[in-house]
């Protein structure tokens, strides 16, 4: 088999070692593991002939300049950081296959640069704020940001000095004005490609999203006393919306709409619910479609509170639209998937990533390698070494496209 | 308006301040306050001539014997334990108006002997076993269950013993031989009287209940990379069978269905639900009724779950049968209700009373009030004052049938 996917699959798992938690992998912004994983990818980078540093934010960031570079730079990489009890692949092994991706750039003599970075944060969970890593690359990230503290009332300023970095230097972190692209292979996170059964895709955009909290408001009555045509079931109410967004989305193609959060109030087995509060995340590539289908479903809840007799209260908590990849460059990556022997395929991605920061800076692309039983943010989370070995396939061609282009 | 009516309200409702926790009413089995309400009560049947004592469990019972009586003793009650932060008139109002009905028959010259009972124990809270007084009445108290502890490690024993009573003394507490029946005046607890603008009805049955715990178990899945048609959302199920419980009960006179408690896990906006848990009461006049219902709703369940690739667990937490009260005492209520100049009406009870228990040693009867608000279990629970007087006159009515029967 491949050599190379098995090496890089090693190296992801022996990276998940380094961890904040003996026995499970945690990796949160900037905490003591972090030093050990640079350790360990700065040997790595310096192997290959790189120059390495670590940027403000704690990006460490490796530099290829072949000899005869005709001064053009692509950005390659994803993150370092985990969620709590996380996988081993989930953003390290974007980080593992672009190391792989220079080798390839060197052994085929390409003239472009390319700058390995590997994200500090990108997951949200130690501050509570993702995307640290990547906003700062894309000159995006707000300092005033750095006041935000974790839970144990450290400051993302303080995490910052006291991992030996200069917070002030925020400048520093922002992609070079040579860079002319960024690319980033992630696994999908989902089931779609193994369902199809394909390797890889070409990601077309990241998918807006609005998230909503909603709440009914009835009465708490005696189950045993309060006949079907009195009562004011909050929590009955809340399972016919719940019902009307499952089918909203399954006749809407693209649409994903989750209902994951419910408390019902008193929560009793024999009192009727007073009050059922829920979530509604809800995410289309297309942004009209989206606020059409949250415009609707409100008026569903509406007229839900009037039939029924109750209140209806909701709050928006978030509405992100949609995020494209670069049309030229996700062209390419679809060409490159031909071009290594495998059916091209796009699709947008569901899930947030470094790529979705990073396009609003250089024009961005982003390949997807297959998720075994579509898991991922667990343990189990795994990667197939013949989906490695057609990304690694796939991230050479378009390197030899693009040096094409440039050369 | 009617004083009795009047004096009748006041008295529950300085009763209501003899309460553990100052500011709300809240007074459990056998804790101070009762001594508090056993020196009213027995001050107030004193005063109407009857003889009085506290029985082994701690039921007061006061007994009037007319000269000239037959030898026949009609019981009559309710319990005078409440829920915590209760309202003033759920169990004790019965017997406030227990004690107005011996001053009628007095005052009618009724040669019946009336024992008028408060029982020490019908909720529950305490110790998490409801009817201990009534059960002790009718001879069915389990001395096994005086082992039982309350959330300090007091056992009921214990409790009985510290209020000055012998628990080995439970024979004591049976109903005597020469009763010839039971009735309990209660407020509905429900809205059915107000919504019909009704003052009073006489109850037939209490409704057989039926209680289950059920889960759906699918895959916690991420809510932006999971498309539809690939999930298996347990909220989402849940809530399909939430819908077809609601439509069940209301195509099926009289049957109330309710699922009251839900919790989903983990319980995430952007985590599709692995498991949902969730309850089920249903309750209806006929056993039969009710039992196809269970099965009906119970194969809806398998059906959903297999369609949905979900794994279906549940366990039956209750199943207790319908309880009928005496056809001929109600048939008496009844014709004292229209004797009285009220229409006629005639319903089951959704909520287990001290008449279900008594109706296993004698002939029971229940007569229920206007429920303002459907609402009881709550400090603003109130009973009107032209209801009272409504019910002390079909009392009388009742009496005086009951009397001249036995006379």
């Amino acid at each position: 088999m491949s050599e190379r996917a098995k090496r890089a699959i090693e190296e992801c798992l022996l990276l998940a070692t380094m961890t904040e938690e003996p026995g499970r992998t945690t990796r949160r912004f900037l905490t003591r593991p972090v030093h050990e994983v640079h350790r360990h990818l700065r040997s790595h980078m310096e192997g290959l002939g790189m120059s390495v540093r670590v940027d403000a934010v704690g990006n460490l960031r490796g530099l290829w300049k072949p000899a005869g570079a005709c001064g053009k730079r692509l950005l390659l990489g994803s993150h370092i950081d985990t969620v709590p009890d996380a996988g081993a692949f989930d953003g390290v092994l974007g980080v593992v296959l672009a190391l792989e991706l220079v080798e390839s750039a060197s052994a085929l003599r390409l003239p472009l640069e390319l700058e390995v970075i590997a994200f500090s944060e990108e997951e949200g969970v130690r501050f509570g704020f993702p995307f640290i890593g990547s906003l700062a690359v894309a000159g995006r990230l707000d300092p005033s940001m750095f006041a935000q503290k974790d839970a144990e009332g450290t400051s993302i300023r303080q995490a910052i000095a006291d991992f030996g970095l200069d917070p002030e230097n925020l400048q520093d972190a922002v992609a070079d004005e040579n860079a002319i692209g960024f690319i980033e292979l992630h696994i999908e996170q989902g089931p779609v490609l193994e369902a199809e059964g394909r390797n890889v895709a070409a990601v077309t955009s990241i998918v807006g999203q609005t998230r909503l909290d909603l709440k009914f408001t009835g009465h708490a009555n005696h189950a045993g006393t309060t006949p079907m045509h009195l009562r004011h079931d909050s929590l009955a109410a809340a399972a016919e919306w719940i019902a009307r967004v499952e089918a909203h989305a399954l006749k809407t193609e693209g649409l994903v709409a989750t209902v994951g959060k419910l408390e019902a109030r008193p929560n009793a087995a024999n009192v009727i619910a007073a009050t059922a509060e829920f979530s509604l995340d809800i995410r289309h590539v297309r942004d009209t479609t989206r606020k059409t289908a949250v415009a609707d479903l409100l008026h569903e809840a509406e007229s839900i509170a009037q039939r029924r007799g109750l209140r209806l209260e909701w709050t928006q908590k978030m509405d992100e639209p949609s995020v494209p990849m670069d049309e030229r460059l996700t062209a390419y990556m679809t060409e490159a998937i031909e071009a290594a022997g495998f059916p091209s395929r796009a699709m947008p991605s569901g899930a947030g990533h470094d790529a979705m920061i990073m396009a609003g800076r250089v024009p961005t692309a982003m390949l997807f390698l297959r998720s075994p039983g579509g898991l991922s943010h667990h343990p189990d989370e795994s990667v197939r070494e013949e989906d490695v070995e057609a990304a690694l396939q796939v991230g050479e061609k378009f390197l030899q496209r693009l040096a094409a282009e440039v050369r």
